[in-house]
């Protein structure tokens, strides 16, 4: 086992790390910048050193001043948590360079699945169902037309050189395909100078599902079941669950399947994430796999019983999984709702500050991950990320009841929250029945709201 | 279900009741003295009545004003807790009289378990062990001497009219028994006007174990297994865990028996603990029924994943228990260390005093049932339990190594607790391997402390 590691990040997930660590007896050393001096990870880690100014750039993304703690402070490996440098292959190269355990996969797969297009390459590859799509050169409206009626409309039209959302065109039926062609091959030329276009499935309002996936040294590799997505503003995840209401048991162990040869596909390590767009007729595509730890990973340990965090820990230190596919149960439902310090009537606008009073809610079936406490002030500088609640039911209803129950007790004063919002998502019929895609929340929440 | 329902208790157990409450959409009407304004259990609960002073007779234990509260309110039920008036028959038997459901069995079981001789005479004929004794008149030390010898030595001779440990004494063999038995009489004679005597079966060095049961209306009786109470001190209960390291599943299954026999042979609905004391050969003893809710029933809801209070509600509403005994499997295990603002080193003198500090642990497997907050002042008045830390893990050394890692977290600034006591505990070599009975605290760590 790892006996000393550095944790490259901050808030929740670095408390979280730590709790980890703490339990497998490893010892830990917190980074920090300026602006977090006072907290929480900084002060509960073993040792804590500060890398840099209040910027991420020049503190938690700066690579030299990193490695150089982790040297100082002789810790044998690092694990960056999400965000910040957690999916830079640079910087896992520059660990490994430096002989220092990087806690994820290896670089090259990083580097691989940060590539789209290569991504992509490699799941078709490998059986891996994507986005039914024409790579090639397309030379003339009528070969295009051609391609878009094999894929079957609606088809999005999208600049091969693009990006942004400019040159994109989505065409429902045959009829509107010359003019929308001609008018994405002209916005294509006129943003990135570069006519050529790419012809891809247009997926309806689809649902957002990821399956966990653990994988060994050893070329062990399982899953965890799924954790349903959708809830998304600004293609920013709201609130999860696990399990989906919209899996069947053979759709989920077909995905389940599918997931792990993604995964294998890359000779993957570590803990990952293989995120799937679904259609509404449980058509499922390869989104993008995610090489680290996820925000949402405690609602799966929440149904599954099996500690993520410490099964990146084992596997970073070598050891076989000890579990196998068949250990794998879930049970009951987990809901998370991520805790903003941001405003909902001010167009989510982050809401830092001093926390002046805090009650953190708790009982039978409730789990908070968060790194605030009364008289933490909230610095300017990084996500709006505060917490997450968690919440734990034999059934849905049961996990909704308790996530409301525990909401209504949450009490954050002197930043504004997006409880309330949360609590609104909770009080919708729709989201009650289980009846919701990506499109739930702009749709049916924010507009209300605004 | 019940709609509303009353309070009749404060702090953490307060709250948790609110909880359940809340999750069920029972309205919850709090009880507070004039030092509880500010409590949580007041500020949480959608009503609040102040009942009287700071003194418990004037408030927690007013009859009267409870009950008045109770109708001004029209709360159609009152949830006693634990201490208090949880016990009282004279209290459940006036709500019954006013028409309010008191949510406990009837008064009459809460009389008869609440006399010793009594429920011990109920047990024997049900055929619940008791420890083995002699009720008859005792007119000689010679017979006396062949009671003892028949029941086996150890023996404990006993004042017939005591209490308070006055006119106990233990005899080892029987040369001794004649000074003893002399010796007792005197004392009792002194102490109670009364010398007569009663000799039981003195159970060394036993461990304490109860089994948690649910009854209800309808006649249908469960246990949710074993809770190991064995470390006290001074008669309270400092660490309990769940399953006992000495039961094996024989013994398991036939005191469960035995337990639910023992709920049976008093009619009795709602929740309940049957206490056994269990010697080194496994041998077990009726000691006492709680007729309540325990201080320590979250380390059954854990492996369980029952709710405990919640069937308490259900039950009292005349719902039938949607549980039977073959849906009861227990996994993993729990610890619970209750949290005390006290100081062990000034042999743990009561703390009270303002909470200035408060950082409260959470993470996978962690809850803290507690009704303590930043900037609370905990008034002297009450009992000094301020907590309950709560860990489970799939194995008893993750139970444990959490437990640890839990409480290493746990800070609280301005009061004294026994946190570091708890860790010392954890860190002891007997308690890690699950070798310790009720003398454990008094020989293996207060000694060693004071």
């Amino acid at each position: 086992m790892l006996n000393k590691i550095l944790i490259a990040n901050r808030g929740e997930i670095a408390v979280r790390i730590i709790r980890a660590c703490r339990e497998l007896q490893i010892a830990t050393v917190a980074i920090y910048s300026e602006a977090d001096k006072y907290a929480l990870h900084t002060q509960m880690a073993d040792e804590a050193v500060c890398v840099g100014g209040p910027q991420s750039k020049d503190s938690y993304l700066n690579m030299t001043n990193i490695l150089s703690a982790c040297v100082l402070t002789g810790c044998e490996g690092i694990h960056p948590g999400f965000g910040f440098l957690s999916e830079n292959p640079k910087f896992a190269k520059m660990c490994e360079e430096c002989n220092i355990k990087y806690i994820g996969p290896d670089y090259k797969v990083i580097e691989l699945m940060g590539d789209k297009a290569k991504a992509r390459e490699v799941m078709k590859k490998a059986n891996v169902p994507v986005v039914p799509g024409y790579e090639g050169e397309i030379t003339s409206v009528t070969q295009a037309l051609e391609i878009a009626k094999k894929i079957g409309f609606p088809v999005m039209i999208k600049a091969a050189a693009g990006g942004g959302g400019k040159g994109i065109r989505i065409v429902n039926e045959e009829s509107e395909f010359e003019h929308n062609y001609n008018a994405a091959k002209l916005e294509s030329k006129a943003c990135f100078s570069d006519d050529r276009i790419y012809i891809e499935k247009f997926i309806q309002k689809p649902r957002h599902i990821e399956f966990q996936i653990l994988a060994d040294e050893y070329g062990n590799i399982i899953h965890l079941g799924e954790r349903e997505c959708s809830l998304q503003r600004n293609n920013q995840k709201v609130l999860e669950e696990a399990p989906s209401t919209f899996l069947n048991p053979e759709i989920r162990e077909k995905m389940g399947e599918v997931a792990k040869r993604a995964a294998k596909a890359v000779n993957y390590k570590s803990a990952g994430t293989i995120e799937f767009l679904v259609d509404k007729d449980c058509n499922f595509y390869f989104m993008e796999m995610n090489t680290r730890i996820q925000v949402e990973h405690p609602i799966t340990e929440m149904v599954t019983g099996v500690d993520i965090v410490k099964e990146q820990l084992k596997i970073a230190s070598g050891m076989k999984l000890d579990l196998i596919q068949d250990d794998i149960y879930i049970s009951g439902n987990a809901i998370e709702c991520r805790i903003n310090a941001e405003d909902p009537d001010n167009n989510f606008r982050p809401s830092p500050g001093l926390i002046k009073e805090l009650y953190i809610p708790s009982g039978p079936g409730v789990r908070v991950d968060s790194a605030i406490y009364s008289g933490y002030e909230i610095p300017p500088y990084y996500d709006s990320m505060i917490g997450k609640m968690i919440t734990y039911g034999a059934t849905r209803d049961e996990a909704i009841i308790k996530m409301k129950r525990a909401l209504g007790e949450f009490a954050i004063g002197g930043v504004k929250t997006n409880i309330d919002f949360q609590y609104s998502i909770l009080n919708n019929r729709d989201f009650v029945k289980g009846n919701y895609d990506t499109s739930f929340i702009a749709e049916k929440l924010v507009m209300n709201n605004a």
